[in-house]
């Protein structure tokens, strides 16, 4: 394998071109794959992928990868950054029981500032470690965490959605809020982030229905209006979840209604999480609303939720992604996460044989494409895309016979890790490690 | 955390003694969980466990591992050590295409020994890795291959039993033995195994009953006889190979009795694969035979076989272990597949609420003590136990909070990697990485 240039790249007049085997989903669903070919940067952007190089890049440095698979970097659409701590633990209860006894005694301790400095480093640095370098993450209820890692996701060279969690009924009293209070915070952090952050974005977040009051979940659709935000929430995880809210909301037809009828369900800025146990008509909103729904597969196994009928929604024409939910996930890393779902599609089709299980090609666009299509044109490596990419090579023991590319990468998403990526590019740049430890 | 003595460890005549958080599963299923206990070798056994070393160890070096975790090492009873080269790959299709697709020409290659040698070494450095430091590996048809894995695995310092592969029917002209020839061979491996090797066991190995005649598995009930031989093989993986069973032995009430009539079922030595798809009869049979049915849960979501239903045969008193069934399953981290098997529990759990999923305490022992009780008295920290033992450390950014040990178990077995362990013994003496790369 020829040793990488790697000196020029990201300079100030130079793009980045990568040689390699590059692998990608296409918008329209087919899996792309050009052997040794090139991909360059225009600023930002992908300017193009050729099996030769343009003449106009004549002279400029190119990083060959050999044999290298490079695919686009990865992006999670549902991630609890408060909960990195607590990922593969606690999973012989069910949801209710497992934020009471798990994800809330951690959350409240985010109001200090130490603890949190140090779990948001090392979130970061665990996603940018598996490639994840795209994001919407949870923070937790308190404003100066959130802030803090909005402005650590700046200095990252990730490029990150982060909402201040809200939550003012049915919550433990270290982490109920007062209403306005709650709005009040949250109206600053989205004026802040527009005043000092770049690359770092603000997403309303109420953690669910059953923990926000309408008289929040007003506020809050009235703040998405005002200031044109984004949203992410949950929906549908886990049969008692669904039955509380219908308790809580009996005058509502069902759980998505609930957060359409308090403006949370804004036109193609919304992400919903889990969304396993759906009603017809709340699968028209969510086409209709053009929400993203957000598909944990590793969570809903590990707290035993259920599993996302991925295949009718596809089908039906649904905006979704794969996201690892950690720490109801047990892993942030997406490769893992791809996997799972591919197998939780095969799992289902054991009892469903119309269900089609996932391609390979599906897996991949679920991790960049998919989720990447929320954030703007991310995800593929089609001219004007975001130039996001991943370099994945065999590590030691692993190139023991001549897998193809397509090969190499199931083989990266079913048993790879960090160390398989030999390097990272975010927006046209490379990225390294964000924090020291 | 202290750093630890190592310096004498496993030398002539000193005891290794290990300080910790000691955890196991104990043979009658309960979770031992022993803060910062002291567990001793005599030899290559467990001497005991105390939380104060007794006087007849004053002056030995302990090592002591401050807060980290001591597990039992693992054991896995069904992995192919020739196709760990395709773990992750070709799994958009089912067992009988995947092997004609996948297994077989990969298998094909070992007829060449620098192939052999080169997988054989990254496959037994990968077990290390991981922490699985005895195992039941089925090799190729090769005699000489076969051979070879055998001296590496004795060289290695794991503990291992190693089959050569007999099908004599309905396999790829590449791989079809004559079965006089396959028969020979398997013998002259078994004797001279005996003569030349201490810690290193030959399995008897016929593929399965579709790819041997009944001539060859008649030949090799006697040769277990004979030499007293371990079994291993698969049974009952997949519908169609069910019902190829069926169809090649009409005469035969089920799948468990062919091997039953070629004296295959050796009573409390045999190994059986998957058993997804078991009449009650094939159940009351392995049970009488005292079978060990290995689960694989990563392989039987990754081929869409089925879910084993696990906890019917643990109520009914089957024996029981995990298994990582590389490659059909896609990674041979056995901690990865514990946690598998729990997440298989828990949705088979969905839809049938009287199968309880496994317990933390039953995820551990079935790839430590249950595998373990098939080589002999393996996989407990219980005096009289081998001496098998797994140091367990966060990485760096993992040590954010005080979890306790049972909660690190939990995190390791669900998000942890080779890297988290930070040393690894068998049978009473550390082990180093086997090989170079």
């Amino acid at each position: 394998m020829t040793v990488p240039w790697r000196c020029c790249a990201g300079q100030e007049g130079i793009a980045v071109i990568l040689r390699g085997n590059l692998i990608w989903t296409s918008p329209s669903g087919g899996l792309e794959v050009r052997r040794r070919a090139y991909l360059a940067a225009d600023g930002e952007k992908v300017a193009g992928v050729w099996d030769a190089l343009p003449p106009e890049y004549a002279g400029q440095p190119v990083e060959d990868w050999g044999e290298a698979v490079i695919i686009p970097a990865f992006c999670d659409l549902h991630i609890h950054a408060p909960q990195f701590p607590n990922r593969g633990v606690g999973y012989g209860l069910q949801l209710l029981d497992w934020l009471e006894g798990y994800t809330f005694p951690m959350e409240a301790r985010f109001g200090d500032a130490g603890f949190a400095e140090k779990v948001w480093k090392a979130f970061l640095n665990r996603l940018w470690a598996g490639g994840t370098l795209r994001f919407s993450a949870f923070a937790t209820v308190h404003s100066q965490a959130t802030w803090r890692l909005m402005e650590l996701a700046e200095a990252s060279g990730l490029r990150g959605l982060v909402g201040k969690v809200n939550m003012d009924r049915n919550s433990p009293d270290s982490l109920r809020e007062d209403t306005g209070r709650s709005l009040a915070d949250t109206e600053e952090l989205v004026c802040r982030a527009r005043e000092e952050l770049k690359h770092t974005g603000f997403i309303l977040t109420p953690r669910f229905v059953p923990s926000t009051t309408e008289r929040l979940m007003d506020g809050l659709g009235l703040l998405g209006e005002k200031y044109d935000l984004p949203v992410q929430s949950h929906l549908a995880e886990n049969p008692s979840e669904v039955a509380w809210v219908r308790q809580l909301h009996p005058d509502v037809p069902g759980y998505a209604q609930v957060y359409e009828r308090h403006g949370l369900l804004r036109r193609g800025r919304t992400i919903m999480a889990h969304c396993i146990y759906l009603l017809p008509e709340e699968r028209a909103l969510l086409k209709e609303r053009e929400v993203t729904l957000a598909h944990c597969p590793a969570s809903n196994a590990d707290l035993a939720s259920g599993i996302m009928p991925l295949r009718q929604y596809l089908a039906e024409g649904q905006r979704c992604c794969v996201a690892s939910d950690v720490a109801g996930g047990h892993t942030a890393a997406m490769n893992r996460n791809a996997a799972a779902a591919a197998a939780l599609s095969r799992l289902r089709w054991l009892d469903r044989r119309e269900e089609s299980p996932l391609t390979l090609a599906e897996a991949l666009w679920l991790i960049t494409g998919g989720p990447g299509s929320f954030l703007g044109r991310v995800g593929a490596f089609e001219p004007g895309y975001a130039f996001d990419a991943l370099v994945i090579r065999p590590v030691p023991g692993d190139d023991l016979t001549d897998l193809s590319p397509e090969e190499r990468l199931e083989q990266f998403l079913y048993d790879g890790d960090d160390r398989s990526i030999a390097a990272r590019y975010c927006a046209g740049a490379p990225v390294e490690k964000p924090f020291s430890e």
